[in-house]
C-alpha cells in the first residue's frame, strides 16, 4: 500500500482548473453554450461578391455560404457551365452568378460591401482597383498585382479611399503557427537566435500553373518570408539564397524546385528557410524558433493524428500520411482568415496584414531571387514606412 | 557525388498518386471543387425541431443552423430567458422558440420531419414516443428511456411505425475511431486477439449530474462498450468488472469513479476496458486492437498536434495539452453524426445504430455492473434478434 | 525587433543547472571523470562460477568476463564442443570449463564466493541448494525450483545459512521501469488508481521450450506480476484472468498464447495486465500508472529511437522497429542486475528481491491460472511474512 | 465474429522472420550466443598507450580497460595526484602511469603498437609525429595539429611511414547517423536535394576552453561538416555562412555562439547547417536528408525514450530531457569508434577516415569562417587528391 498515503484532496474541494487556451475548439463550444458574442463593433450583415470559383474560390465559398454574417450577393465566374452546379451544390439560390464581363454590375451595386478576389492572377489588379474606387473593401489572394509598382499603387488607392485592402497570407491564421508566434512574442524563448522554416509542397503543381506563377520565390517562398517576419516582428538586413532545378521540366521554364535561404535580422536574429516544389510524401510544413530560453517547434500536423500502426511484420510504428496539400493542412487557417476579415469589416478587429507588410515581403522575395541568381549576399534597408506592423 | 547516380524519372512523367483517404479534409475539398454530390436519395430540405438547448443541444444547434439541408422550425427550451440570446447568437430569426409544455405544437406540425432530443434524461421517453407516434423520425441522445423495458418499448414503436429512432453513439462517427474500425474489419490485424479501450473523462462532472446519471456503467462506459462491439462485430459471452470510488463524494452517492472491465467474445477475442470519471490532465481516449498480423492504435489526439516545446530549462519536449473534454475531442464526430442522420432521412445511407445494438450495449453494461457488485464473472447469451448489425 | 528586448542574463552569470538524473549515461561518465567510487562496503574481487552458457548464461558471461570486480573461476556447461570457442570468444583463458557431473568441484572450491544459475530449469534446485549449503551466495534465473514447496525450501535454506539467494526479476533493473517506479513511489501521481502493463513476446518461442515452460502464467506473466507489485508496494486481494490459445500448436499442449488479467489491491488500486506469447511486430513492453495527480507511461523503447522516415510515397512517418526480443530490450537491465548482485556481495546495497517477494508472485500467478481455468474471481490473503519488501 | 474469418496460418508453419538490422544490440547478442567472430585479420592483442586522462581520455579509458583485444601499457597524464585513483577506479594495476616529460619511454617501447591522443590540443602534433616516426599507429582527437600546414605534414608522415593516423570524427560511429548515411547511400531518397544538420551544444563550455578552441567553425562545426560530406560523398563547391555572438563573454573573445551555413555541392545537392554553442534544454543533435523519393530524419534521441508523463495538471505529455551532453549522447559512438580502430589494427577493416577527408573538412571550415567574416559566398575547388574516400 506504498502509494495509499499520498492523499489528495477531493477534486470537488479544489478550484476547477480552466480549460487550456490551446483547445480552441473547446473555447468555441464554451462560447456557443454561453451564447457569448464579441464586444464592440457592429453586427451588420455584410453584402459580398466573390470573384472566381476555382480552387481558391472554393475555400471562400465554403466559408461564405454557411456564414450567418454574410449575404453572398454575387459569384463572378466565367465558366457558365458550372453555374447551375454551384447553385445546387452550395444551396445558394439567392446568389447571382455573373461573367466577368459584367463585373461592373457588382461594383455599382450599393448592397455590396466587400469583394473577395480569387480569380486568375492577371485579373487581380483591375478588380482590386475597380472595387476600391467604388468604395468596397477588398480581400485579395496574393499577388495583388503583377509587379511591385502596381501593387504599391493598389495599396495607395486603398489608403486614399480609406478602404481595407487585405492581402491574404493565410498561414498567419493557422492555429499552430499563430500559437508559436504568440509564445515567441511573449518572450518564451527570449531574444530569438534562430528561426527555421521548412516547407515542401504537394502535389506537384502543373507546368501550366508554374509558367505563370512568378517563380518559386514570388509564388511560394514569399508566404514563409511573411511568416518569418511576422513571428519576429522585423525585416532582414541581409539575405542569401541558393536554388536548384532537379526536375527537368522546371529547369526548362527557368524556375527552380528547391531553394535554401539564409537571413540576418537587425537584432542579430538569424533565419533559415528551405523550400521544395514537391514532396513525394505529402505536404511538409515545419517551423521552429530557438533562443536562450529554449525552443518552440511546429512539426507536421496530420489528419487522424492519434493513429499508429504496426501491421507489416517487423516494421516500426507508422502514422497516417501528412496532409496531402494546402487545402486540408490550412483548412482552419482559411476559415479563420475569412472570419478575421469579417471582424475587420464589422469593426471588431484591426486588419492583420497591412500594406507595407505585403510590400516588404515582396521586396525580400525579390532580394532572395537576386541573391540566388548572382551568388552574392544582398543587403536590405528599411525606411520608416515599414515600422508599423499588424499582427 | 555518391547519390547523383540515383536517377529518378521526372515526377511529371509518372502517374500522380492519389491523395490518401485518411486526409478526409482533402476529400471534402476535392468534392467542393468538383461540386460532387452524393448519388441516390433525395434532396428534400428537412423540417426539424430541437428539444433542449443545453450543452448537448448546443452541438446540434451548431450542426443545424448553418446546414443547407435543414429547416430548423422549433427549438424547445424551458429557460425562456435564453430565447432572445439564442435567436441572436445563432441568427435563427425564423425559428420558433417554445416551452416544453407546448411541445404538442411540434408533434402536430406537419412541416416537422424529424426531432432531435437533447433535453434532460427524464423527458426523453415522452418526446421520443410522442414524436414517433406523430410520424416523426427521432435522433435521441442516450438514454432513450429510464429503464431497459421502456427503451425496448420505444424501439418497438419505431419498428411498428416504420420510423427511424437513432440512438446517438457519437464515438462511432469520430474519424479516427472509424478508421481503426475499418482497418480491423478489413482484416488488417487478422482475427482480433485483444481490443483495449481506455477512457478518462475531464473535467469532473458535477455531483448534481452524477446523482441522476445512472452510474458509471450506464452513463459512461456504455459508450465504449458500444465502440468495442462495433469494432469487433460481436457481443461478449462473458464479462467481468471491478469498480472503485476514490473520490469520497462519489462514494457517498453509491457510484464509482474508476472501473476495469474484461470481456471474452464468442470468437475467442478478449477485450479490456478501463474508465475513470476524472483525469486531471484532460480528456484521455485511447483504443488499440491487436491480432496475429499486428496492432492498430488510436492514441490521444490533441489540438495543435504539431507543437512541441522545451522552454523550461533541462526538461524534455512537451506537447500541448489533451483536448479538455468531449465537446472538443469529438467535435467532428458530433457534426458527422448529424450529417449521417440527415443522410438517413434523405435516403442516402442506412442507419448506423440499430435498435438491437442499442439494447445490446445496455444489457452488457447491466451485466458489468452486476459483476462489479457481486464479484462474479457474468455469462451472456444472445438471441437471433442481435444478429443484424449496422455499421 | 520584437523579441530583442527579451534580455536574458548571460548564461555565464547564472548558476549552471545540474545534469538531469534521467541521463544515466552522463552520470556514469561524470563518475568516470571524477573517479568516484561507491562509499561503504568492500572492494573484494569476487570469485564466481557460472552454471549454463546458453542464451541466459550468455548475458551473464558478457557482464562477468569484462568485469573488474569479478574473477570468473568456472563455467559449467555440458556442451563440451563449445568449450574452446567460449574461451576464445570471451578471452577467458584462466577460467575452468566443467561438465555438470563435476559441479561438486565448484561447491568445494573455497575461492568461489558466488554462483550464477542459468542452466536448464530442472537443474536449478540442486545447484541452488548445493551452493547454499557450501556457503556460496546464489543468483538464480527464475524459477528457483519446479514447485512452490521446493522454492520455499530453497529460501528457507538461504535464510538459515544466512546466504543471499537472489531471484532474477530483470525487469526491475530496466532504467525506464525503475524510473516509473521511483516517480510513483515519490507520489507523483498520488494514490494509484490504475496500473496497466502490456507485454507481448517476440519471436515466438519454440514448442520445445513451451512444453516445459510451466505455462504462460508461471513462465511469462509472473515477471509482470512482479513489476506490478513492485511498483505499487502491495499484493492483490483479488485476481481475475482469462486466457485463450489462438495458435493451434499452443492449444495442443494445453497452454495459452493470450491472456488478460485484472487485479484489485487492498488500498483500492486496480491493475490490468495483458500478455501475448507472440507479437509479429517485435517485442512490445508497456507500462502506465494513473492516479489523481496524473499519469506516467513507459511506452516501447526502440533502437535508433530518433529515426523517422517517409520514403514510400504517400505514407506517414515510420520509426525503426521495436527491439526484436528481451535480450536487446533489456540489455541494460541484465547488466544492471548483475552489478546490483555484485553491490550486494560487496556490502554496498541491500538485495532488491527478497524471498517472500519471489514466493508472493508465484502465489499470484497460481491464483491467476486458477481464475482463468475456473471462471471465478480468486481472493487472496497475505500473512505478515509478506510485509517486508525490497526495492 | 466479424474478424474470426481472417484466418492466418499458424506462425509455426511460416518462416520465422529475421531480426531487424536496426536492433544492433540483438545482433551483438546473437553473435555472443553463437560465439561468432569476425573473419579475416588477426587476433593479436594490441599494446597501447593513452595520452591524456581528462574528459576525452576518460571515454577511451572505459573502452580500453575492459577490452579483451587490448593490453593497455601506459597512461600518460601530468596530474600525478590522479594516478593512484585512476589505477584503483579502473582496476588497471598493470598499466604504467607516466608524465609527459617521460613520453619518449612510450615511443621506444616495442610492445606499444598504437597510441591514443586525448591530451591538450597544443601537445597533439608532437605526440602524433613522435609516435608515427617510431612506427606506432595513431588515433588522435581533433585537431591533429594547430594549423592546416602542420596537419597536412602529419598525414604526410603517416603516408610515408605507412602507419595509420586516424582522425576521430566520432559522430560517424553513432548508430543512428550511420543508419541514415547507409540508407541515403543505398539511394533510398534518390539524389539528395537537401541535407540539414542542426547541432546545439550543452552545457555551455567554459571561457577557458573557448579561448583556445580555435573558434566555433574549427572547434565544433567541423564535426558536422564532416557528417554532411560523409553522408553525401562529396565536398561543397560553394559555401556561405553567418555567425553571431549573443553571449557577451563570447563576443568579447571574438568568437560566435550561433551560426548558420549554406552549402552547394557539385551534384546540385544543397546543405544547411545551424549550430549553437549553448542550448538551455540539453544537447540537441538532428539530421535530415531529403530527395525525390522521400525523407530520412534523425531527431533527438534521449535516455528512457519510452517515458511520457502528464503530472502537472492540464499540461501536455512531456518526455524525459535530451541527453545532457556529447558524452552520453555519443557514448555508443565513442565505443564503436575505438572498436573500429582496433578492427583496423587487426586487419579486419579499412580505416574510415582518411587523411584527405580530414584535410577537406578543415578547408571547408576555413572557407565558412571566411564567408561569415566577409559577407561573401566562397567558392571551393577540389583536386584529385580528394577523390578517394573512406566510409
Amino acid at each position: 500500500m506504498a502509494t495509499a498515503h499520498y492523499k489528495t484532496p477531493s477534486p470537488y474541494k479544489i478550484e476547477r482548473p480552466s480549460a487550456p487556451e490551446e483547445d480552441y475548439l473547446y473555447t468555441r463550444f464554451a462560447n456557443d453554450v454561453t451564447l457569448k458574442t464579441e464586444n464592440g463593433g457592429n453586427n451588420k450583415i455584410i453584402g459580398m461578391a466573390l470573384f472566381g470559383a476555382g480552387r481558391a474560390g472554393t475555400f471562400h465559398l465554403r466559408s461564405l455560404v454557411q456564414n450567418p454574417r454574410v449575404n453572398l450577393l454575387y459569384v463572378v465566374e466565367d465558366l457558365k457551365s458550372k453555374w447551375e452546379d454551384i447553385k445546387k451544390y452550395w444551396h445558394i439560390e439567392n446568389t447571382k452568378l455573373l461573367s466577368s464581363k459584367d463585373q461592373e454590375q457588382v461594383f455599382k451595386d450599393p448592397r455590396v460591401d466587400a469583394v473577395i478576389v480569387a480569380s486568375p492572377t492577371f485579373t487581380h489588379e483591375a478588380i482590386v482597383t475597380g472595387a476600391l474606387l467604388h468604395g468596397k473593401d477588398v480581400f485579395c489572394e496574393k499577388p495583388i498585382a503583377e509587379n511591385n509598382t502596381n501593387t504599391e499603387n493598389c495599396f495607395r488607392i486603398a489608403r486614399e479611399k480609406n478602404q481595407h485592402l487585405f492581402c491574404a497570407f493565410n498561414k498567419r491564421f493557422d492555429p499552430s503557427y499563430r500559437h508559436v508566434k504568440e509564445r515567441v512574442r511573449a518572450g518564451e524563448v527570449g531574444h530569438v537566435q534562430m528561426i527555421k522554416i521548412s516547407s515542401k509542397s504537394s502535389p506537384l503543381a502543373s507546368l501550366e500553373y508554374l509558367k505563370t506563377s512568378g517563380g518559386i520565390f514570388h509564388d511560394s517562398i514569399v508566404h514563409d518570408i511573411d511568416v518569418m517576419c511576422w513571428v519576429l516582428g522585423e525585416y532582414p538586413s541581409r539575405v542569401a539564397a541558393c536554388a536548384q532545378a532537379h526536375i527537368p521540366e522546371i529547369a526548362a521554364i527557368g524556375d527552380h524546385d528547391t531553394a535554401a535561404l539564409m537571413f540576418t535580422f537587425p537584432s542579430g536574429t538569424m533565419g533559415i528557410l528551405d523550400w521544395s516544389r514537391y514532396s513525394c510524401y505529402g505536404y511538409d510544413q515545419r517551423l521552429e524558433v530557438f533562443g536562450p530560453r529554449g525552443i518552440i517547434m511546429c512539426e507536421n500536423e496530420r489528419p487522424l493524428s492519434g493513429i499508429k500502426s504496426q501491421t507489416k511484420g517487423l516494421e516500426g510504428p507508422i502514422c497516417v500520411p501528412n496532409y496531402y496539400t494546402f487545402s486540408s493542412r490550412y483548412c482552419t487557417a482559411y476559415a479563420n482568415e475569412m472570419e478575421h476579415f469579417l471582424d475587420v469589416l464589422q469593426g471588431k478587429a484591426e486588419m492583420a496584414t497591412r500594406g507595407p507588410e505585403a510590400m516588404a515581403v515582396i521586396r525580400i522575395a525579390t532580394a532572395c531571387e537576386e541573391s540566388a541568381r548572382t551568388g552574392y549576399f544582398v543587403d536590405m534597408e528599411w525606411g520608416p514606412e515599414f515600422d508599423e506592423r499588424g499582427s
